[in-house]
């Protein structure tokens, strides 16, 4: 590996098991039935471990919100043209889009990045880490270089460097995008590309039929190495899934919850769980997404994401809504009354 | 039925469906694919039904915490003591409970009513409508009289009718609440006691095999009749579950969604349920309780829970946090910008 991210992966450490104690004891303390609060209180160690101390942050919250283009759009995979791709960043940098409705609802900064765009875009308002003006169509050789494909890890690890933040939220926007997270998640599972392939933005049945041909015919053309995540990003991926696992990659260096987002995100989030070993025990998958490779995904990496509201947006609008209910976690940890402080009597003992 | 109960259930409509198309449309025109923010986008038709306009409103919240004591956990089905009632209130009363943290957090005020602790409280801060102090212990004999368990259901009517609000969550506290709420779900779903009994606030295994004969026992000496909820209610209930039956009853009244809590408040809905056709129609069942019963209560009501996270606390925890949620998913409706006012392409026609 080139560009420093193995001396990145280098620096992940293993959580902090360590802080449990603490935190399970002052859970415990608060007028409520023991475990109660269900995953609120999971929430509530998991930022402890990984901030590793029993008084973890959570005010300042930030999504990045990853946009790149995917040479892939010539297959006719989407339902919508590629020029939708910038006009969605402008719409982002105005604030009309629906990650910025739940962001500002959640009290939370949007940070756009240009990851690979097919255009140059004539405005300002985003930070622009163009790795290239969109992928190469890769049912005719790989999407990217290896080398464009480390730096668009390194470039979200970089992201994550330049700030300060207690939780970071993952998002992307991206015509073509679920088509290249499709064939990312079927070379890494190994499951069957038809089980991992779904409407992305509403496509109909003959467009999601070819859509599953491209697929096939991409990791038949480029042969990915599936035990080489960066072979398999070089290959079918894109700017901003590689930019992702970066942001996600990132936030473990800096003892930082990642909030990841839907499929998209999710696609990323494996790239950085098959980089480092210790990546997994960081991030929290914020809900489980409408398409259905996203409930495969999430089986393979074993965890489990906080709510399923049928949401298939993308743009880190799951981990804004999440970012919320986590939010409310913390809130309860610091805020609620303690038995004793309250006056209130304990449990009885067993009979 | 006296106390004016036949009169309220008459003045219930059933829900507009007439807004729906113009509601669509203007889903529809927003920027993003049509349909991917899943059951936000039901969840504004669903208030838009219920409020009868295309424009509903939504910032106006109020919980009511409604308490009562129970005199069934004279058979040793808890594992805190009565005590805690009375106390528990002092405590909401204070701001220091899990409804108190996640209200603020949700913009949200808090109401608490008396319906039937067993002490007189000997501080203010709450609305006092006690029934009486406590229900009967209904191993025994009925719960309370036939006129208790109307005016229970009138009361939480009235409360609705004494104030403005635009979405209104139900909340419980009472030691020993479970215990009713498993015996009135399984009078009125037919379903066996020990698929409905739970470990409420944490009861051992040897306390829970005595939860479920103890509801067994109460349905063999009280005979409640599954075609009358009232009977039901005076037999095995509660004080404040029928309340929380007036309260789901009485935003259907108002034109207004009810947000139901946990296992607790969800009894409370079958028996509005019952006694009115159209107020299923009006409230959203904000979580999947832990407590094991509620997942049968859902099936029968055949509606959805916005989320699980494995949380069992009551109070009005889980419509609290479904009230963000709710509050999200109308800002998307108002807040995002439309395909013509941000100049995103719309879909490509099939090809």
């Amino acid at each position: 590996m080139k560009n420093g991210l193995k001396h990145y992966l280098d620096l992940i450490k293993p959580v902090d098991k360590g802080v449990l104690e603490t935190v399970q004891k002052r859970l415990d303390s608060l007028t409520k039935p023991q475990g109660s609060l269900g995953r609120l209180e999971e929430v509530v160690k998991h930022l402890a471990m990984v901030q590793r101390t029993a008084q973890p942050c959570f005010k300042n919250k930030v999504i990045f919100t990853l946009v790149a283009d995917h040479g892939v759009v010539e297959e006719g995979v989407s339902a919508y043209p590629q020029s939708v791709t910038a006009q969605m960043v402008l719409n982002f940098v105005r604030g009309g889009a629906g990650i910025n409705v739940l962001a500002r609802h959640a009290g939370c900064e949007v940070v756009v990045v240009d990851m690979g765009v097919s255009s140059n875009l004539g405005f300002s308002g985003f930070i622009n880490r163009k790795i290239a003006c969109g992928t190469k169509n890769f049912t005719l050789g790989p999407a990217m270089s290896l080398d464009q494909a480390e730096r668009s890890i390194v470039t979200g690890i970089e992201l994550t460097l330049e700030r300060d933040f207690d939780l970071l939220g993952t998002g992307d926007m991206g015509i073509g995008n679920t088509t290249a997270s499709s064939a990312i998640a079927a070379v890494l599972t190994g499951v069957d590309a038809a089980l991992l392939t779904d409407r992305g933005t509403g496509i109909d049945d003959i467009t999601l039929k070819r859509k599953v041909e491209v697929i096939r015919k991409a990791i038949a053309i480029n042969k990915p190495d599936p035990s080489d995540p960066l072979d398999v990003l070089s290959k079918v991926g894109g700017f901003e899934i590689g930019g992702i696992a970066g942001l996600i990659i990132g936030a473990a260096l800096k003892n930082r919850v990642a909030v990841v987002d839907g499929f998209i995100s999710t696609a990323g989030a494996l790239i950085a769980s098959k980089l480092s070993e210790y990546v997994k025990d960081y991030f929290i998958l914020s809900h489980l997404s409408a398409e259905k490779g996203h409930r495969e995904l999430v089986a393979y990496l074993g965890k489990k994401p906080l709510f399923d509201l049928g949401m298939r947006l993308g743009e880190g609008t799951g981990a804004a809504l999440a970012m919320e209910v986590i939010d409310a976690a913390l809130s309860l940890y610091y805020e609620m009354a303690t038995f004793d402080e309250a006056g209130v009597d304990r449990e009885l003992p067993n009979e």
